[in-house]
């Protein structure tokens, strides 16, 4: 039985709670959140704090607040020689270096507290300091995920960047697609079942084989059609970046 | 029951069969395409013929070639004053001016011979020159998906556009993704459910309200990490662009 308490609760905390509150092996002992309002919900489930003097004993701290105050979080806890871990793709494993046992434990997915997710699915990237301490979290992350990965600080780092291409820029394309469609009074659900087998095609062919398009084709009079047709110099800005660089990758 | 031939037979043309032919309402008497050979496999099947000449009666023809052959197509074609449509999201209803009765049947979705789809969710969108055609192209899309849009040749054309952004752009987006995975020896596998996810949580928020990542939160520090670690010129002025979009949306 692993011993575990959580430290802040934001969105991956929450999904994070479900999941081990929902698994046998796993004992969640606490829950640590700066304000109290924000967890007083849990307080007929689990024990609560706002105090970091009352913190109970784990195996493992899981500090999953906002990037910028993990240092400040970890710095300020008393781990007893526990192993503390952090969740976050971009904060290098340093920022626990008070402490004598550290790791990261990053479950790669987007996460909303309104929709739920199957945790058993999602990758969980984890990385120790001391060897010794691998198994452990292994152990951990193997409880809730079939999926997980040993994954160093610098890989992790290129992860995220790797990250915010296919989550963050795609969602934008999805937006300025929206946008075409609102100014052209179609109804965005047309494209729903696109953009998803876009997405599930990435489990038969690798994106550079799965490419089609006019720019792929070098279709020149498609595109200058396209360019005519959009409204503002952003989004030709972007159509035409994005199709000389599809048209450089198959013409190298 | 509706007598359809198919004339040409890429990729859509190979699904439609598929669909057509599993359907009870749909009599699908014909398959042309001008080269014998990728449709010989059919022989045993359907009647199957390279010569327009020997073009079957049906109610409905469906031009399923590649863009730049179906005017021609069209141009050499006796429809007899029956419907004649093509498949494309990108050529005009005129293209099939020869025709008294024409139209466009516009399944929007990216097929692959390989993969099969479930045609029964993509969405159709259609078009008729003559208003007393609708019915009949609507009856026909009906048979083989629920989700059938009347779409004029002005919307479809916007549609393509934004077609380009959601599978196009963002394929290539996680082609550059998976470039980054395989410099620093990550599997793009820990990126997939990632992907996926952002794809299906369209259904549930607006691409405007789903946006995360250093760019929308305006993470100077963080931006500035990734642009040093792009390692070329195109890289990183796809990955600005692209940030400084998603920050003009948020701040206008």
């Amino acid at each position: 039985m692993t011993k575990v308490v959580i430290l802040g609760f934001g969105n991956l905390a929450t999904h994070l709670y479900r999941a081990f509150t929902s698994c046998e092996q796993i004992q969640l002992v606490q829950v640590f959140n700066r304000s109290i309002q924000k967890i007083e919900h849990l307080k007929n489930e689990i024990d609560i704090t706002c105090n970091l003097a009352e913190l109970k004993d784990a195996d493992i701290y899981i500090i999953s607040s906002a990037d910028d105050v993990i240092s400040l979080l970890s710095n300020t806890l008393n781990s007893k020689d526990k192993l503390v871990v952090h969740t976050s793709g971009s904060v290098p494993l340093e920022a626990l270096s008070k402490h004598k046992r550290s790791g990261v434990f990053y479950p790669l997915q987007t996460f909303s507290k309104e929709k739920n997710v199957a945790f058993n699915a999602i990758p969980i990237c984890i990385e120790t300091k001391n060897e010794s301490d691998f198994k452990l979290l292994h152990l951990l992350a193997s409880e809730i995920s079939k999926e997980v990965f040993r994954i160093n600080s610098e890989q992790r780092k290129s992860l995220h960047l790797a990250a915010v291409f296919v989550n963050n820029f795609t969602n934008h394309l999805y937006h300025i697609s929206s946008e075409i469609c609102k100014d052209n009074d179609i109804p965005f659900d047309i494209l729903r079942p696109l953009l998803i087998e876009t997405a599930e095609k990435t489990k038969f062919l690798t994106p550079k084989d799965a490419q089609t398009g006019p720019a792929r084709r070098n279709d020149t009079a498609t595109i200058n059609g396209h360019l005519e047709q959009l409204k503002t110099e952003q989004q030709k800005e972007i159509y035409s970046i994005l199709s000389n660089a599809i048209k450089s990758t198959y013409t190298k």
